[in-house]
């Protein structure tokens, strides 16, 4: 049960370390709708980039999901989809490190 | 009910005019997302451009209904919405005309 066990010190690594890469991942988001954005030429392109939208926000309202207890799965997800590095996890309990390392490759 | 009888004539200009209109409303509906495409600076804007394109894509899904029973109503709301002028509509019978005149007043 590790994995629910965080420190408070850990608990602030924790958050920050989710924050930053909500922030990454955002950032590359509207980069890439601005890009869609500028290439929209007619309709299809329009409502393409609209599905796009609703799918994205239906995943990352999903995905974001800071309770301690499925945080680890979701750190590793993060550092699976690149959102994350492992040096950017180390802040954490090496116990709880290793999980989320053999998690992301799974 | 001379709203749904149309002339070969008057249907071939109502088809011409409509898809003006659409064309029209939607090159300008492009231009809108794209600069609040480029505007976009946080997640909440994105979030904004995600529900206001629900609410457009559902308008002009609606709207843009060429039916001949409602096509005179269709042509009221695009007058007065300004995606067609009353001069563009003069290719239509004046009893017709007239009627989306008045509809498009109220």
């Amino acid at each position: 049960m590790s994995e629910i066990n965080w420190s408070e010190n850990e608990k602030k690594a924790a958050d920050e370390i989710f924050k930053r890469a909500y922030e990454r991942e955002i950032n590359s988001l509207i980069e890439e709708v601005r890009q869609k954005a500028i290439d929209t030429a007619e309709i299809d392109d329009l409502w393409r980039l609209h599905d796009f939208l609703s799918a994205r926000r239906h995943e990352i309202d999903g995905k974001y999901d800071y309770r301690y207890s499925v945080l680890i799965f979701v750190f590793a997800r993060l550092l699976k989809e690149g959102w994350l590095s492992l040096d950017e996890l180390k802040a954490l309990e090496p116990n709880k490190l290793a999980k989320i390392n053999a998690l992301a490759r799974m």
